[in-house]
């Protein structure tokens, strides 16, 4: 057996069975390995973003990674961005990058370039193999790594570690380091903190703290005390829907979160950071929180947040106290008719919103609405664009619907942010994957244009319209969804996208609507 | 003024005049400045691969640089690949990434990632800018180096350098280096070495030595001292066809290229690096010489290789001497007939080529014979992908039809490596390029196929079939081509392909056809 073997031996003993790949030469070895493993489910990306992006959501709803397999410093390239809001989701993720073999770099072949260096930025964690031998303890760290920051972990292969000879060994699973606890004087301390002030604090959460039990911790906390609780502005997933806990999350324009936070006084951190502008203006803030805001952290991503939670629970005598903010059921009211825009899209997808749904926003600016808009939508998880890296949405679709193929998974898509991975549609068709993508085709970066706006400027020339706007020509989403092997259609009005957004749910396997709005 | 305006005023005045641009929140004011600059063509990518690969084939053509507007790190990761394509190609090219305001930086708000240790490996200059008064000087700093190097110059642009005010001030052309000259001694001992090894002797050329003058320069030589002349495996572009220098390319299979070297007992590096092969395999050499051949430089990139060439020719009395390997024209031969593979796709293009035509070349192993067959057509230069980073080909032909609008473009494209950059098309038809695509639709990653038996597979089960083969379902570039504004159409024999091709060289803009093999 060779080093390519050892790879697939240690990741399938550790239940990663999922690999999202876009071979080259150099992985030859790998691919004739997988070849080998059939309970491996390889799963084709036409384009590396896809297949990060696709890692990004699996995880997030399998709680385990997927691996991926890239090619050489370009190829692992094309897949940071979505690699990054992986990173910025604490996701777990192993990225296998095929190079040249160890002693092939020093003739600097067309392909070569300095992998660690591009990985770096968007890991967590960076090992270049150095022999067959060392591929199995390698992956082993690396899964360990991924599973226990959670985050993104960077494993460089060369191609004669992989086809060279390991001793035959037997496998085992690689132990994961528990989260660490957080201190019981952390939790005297914040709720002495949340104790003394009352209506004026707030948690600030994200990871594991987002999920229905933790929330539910946390707004017992909330009832007890009398504090307020927010999820970040992105977060790789929350459960949600009604019967759940209606978190806010902090707001995108600066002068709303502002407005948001103003009255906290003192900030606990659950595993996130301190709240800050997407970017910075001129003459606005970049924290998000006054001067006078004490920060205080519970715990950190890696801290066991759940167990922390829990702890505080009984220090503020929150245990047993009835849960605030629990979203009720949506009441019947009638859908929007006429002309479509995206507030209706938004309304009209939360009304519909059928039983335990996987949603994967990246609406962008045409979404605002919609978060809001689901509090009291049927339970279903909420996942998000995380690191403002565009281009994730599809991709992390074909993840979700990978993970949890019994369960509905609808893409809401900005048109622009769509068009960076559009190829991941291909693969939602070639594995028929049970996903509604619906498309606001606003044909422009609708969020520049309120950019633009903010620095000032109003009238644009002809450069500033080529730029910001993606007419001429309109892009037309069913023939390229029809080109790529997903059945698609238009709608212009209310009614029209009420009656495909039905359709879509009655059926089962891919399906795009394109909403003109 | 701010530092926005200073930034396009020092590009304008140096002349780069055209900027590919995919812009975000972060560039707004340098949006905004453009928006001033009518005399500056902006031009736009749906994805930032797109624009790179775009102001690739713009300065492979035009001889200098196009600026490109990138959005912090994950948007310029995006961009990567065909930056590492144009480092290889020696392509000047000037990067500008928006960064977060200076101040903002160390809030880690959610775009922000190591931008320095991302553009490093495939930039040739990195510069970050810290003040508004520093944007002038950089920009001209990054113009130098593009040029002189030739090759990729980054730039980071905080925000708060582009909105910060600058003294008004005269801008100026900045001086550009001069190539090296190459000393008198080398051509000396170049021009000894090679009257010794005769017709044991190469030039391995790459860079400016490979447009028309120079090649026939060094085909004097070759008629003077009897050497023989190759091309590097990849060149940003080489001026060829009837009438013109016949060069052969070093091959890819490795051991064709050994055996198309064994003779070569002297190497003269003209520009060029060493051949060695695009990947190892087990058992074969990287290095494509064999052990004994004395290599030396003529010059490298940066030298002025046309001038050491016109000196070499001098001292080694080739100077009047007729040229060698001149391309006669092709004879008048009926056309391939029948069902339709990628070798008749390759002769019908090459027999039908129009005088001054542009050819774009990614079709990977679909165009292999293509290289040879176009010795002989109508004048034309050929761009091909030069760093292995599959994804140019429809960008390149974006870059190379702005910059020669009256010149028509023909992409030869395989199908999995299009699908990589297939947001290019839109662009291809917002701004009305005249460009013909040839996909070559075999539906699947042929080169794959051909190295997994390289490496002793040759029955393929369920995993290796799923990640090498893009068919179930098949992609409908039809579909897709018009679902971003581009006519296209299908042919399957080789009389339809004929009739498509003609009738594409007969009209203006962009036209795709999809050749299935």
């Amino acid at each position: 057996m060779n080093g390519a073997d050892r790879l697939c031996d240690t990741l399938l003993v550790n239940g990663v069975d999922v690999c999202f790949a876009n071979p080259g030469t150099s992985e030859m070895h790998f691919v004739a390995a997988l070849d080998r493993k059939p309970e491996m489910r390889c799963v084709l990306g036409l384009f590396e973003g896809v297949v990060t992006g696709a890692a990004d959501g699996y995880a997030r709803m399998a709680d385990k990674p997927a691996a991926t397999l890239l090619h050489c410093g370009p190829g692992m390239a094309n897949a940071l961005a979505n690699m990054h809001n992986a990173r910025r989701a604490w996701t777990p993720m192993i990225n296998v990058v095929g190079d040249h073999a160890t002693y092939h770099l020093v003739n600097d072949a067309p392909l070569t370039s300095d992998i660690e260096s591009l990985a770096r930025p968007m890991s967590h964690y960076v090992h270049r193999i150095a022999t067959p031998e060392d591929v199995g303890p390698a992956i082993g760290e690396a899964y360990a790594a991924a599973m226990s920051l959670p985050g993104v972990a960077t494993v460089i292969l060369p191609g004669d570690c992989a086809w060279g000879s390991v001793e035959p060994a037997e496998v085992k699973a690689t132990p994961v380091p528990a989260f660490r606890t957080v201190g019981s004087d952390t939790i005297r301390e914040v709720a002495a903190a949340l104790r003394k002030h009352g209506s004026r604090a707030a948690l600030m959460m994200t990871g594991a703290s987002l999920r229905a039990g933790a929330l539910e911790t946390a707004a017992r906390i909330c009832a007890a005390t009398g504090c307020k609780m927010y999820g970040q502005m992105s977060n790789g997933r929350i459960e949600r829907g009604a019967g759940r806990v209606a978190i806010p999350k902090v707001f995108y324009p600066v002068d709303m979160a502002l407005e948001q936070l103003k009255d906290v006084d003192l900030l606990v951190l659950v595993g996130a950071q301190i709240p800050v502008g997407f970017f910075a203006y001129p003459g606005k803030p970049g924290r998000l929180i006054h001067d006078g805001c004490t920060v205080t952290t519970l715990g950190k991503m890696g801290d066991d947040l759940v167990g922390a939670l829990d702890a505080l629970a009984e220090e503020t005598g929150a245990a047993k106290v009835e849960p605030a903010f629990i979203a009720k059921a949506q009441t019947e009211t009638a859908l929007p008719t006429g002309t479509l825009d995206a507030d209706k899209v938004c309304t009209i997808v939360a009304r519909l919103l059928p039983e335990n749904a996987i949603i994967c926003d990246e609406s962008v600016s045409s979404g605002r609405v919609f978060y809001q808009q689901c509090h009291n939508a049927p339970q279903h998880d909420y996942l998000q664009l995380t690191g403002g890296a565009i281009g994730e949405g599809i991709p992390m679709c074909v993840g979700a619907a990978v993970a949890c193929p019994d369960r509905k998974v609808i893409g809401m898509q900005a048109d622009g942010s769509g068009m960076y991975t559009v190829q991941g549609l291909w693969t939602q068709a070639r594995e028929n994957l049970d996903i509604v993508t619906v498309v606001f085709a606003n044909r422009t970066y609708a969020i520049l244009h309120g950019e633009m706006r903010a620095v000032g400027v109003n009238d644009f020339g002809r450069n500033a319209t080529l730029m910001l706007n993606l007419d001429e020509p309109a892009l037309d989403w069913v023939s390229m969804a029809r080109g790529m092997g997903v059945e698609a259609a238009r709608a212009t009005t209310a009614e029209e996208f009420t009656k495909l957004f039905k359709g879509a749910l009655g059926r089962k396997g891919p399906f795009l609507i394109e909403a003109v709005i």
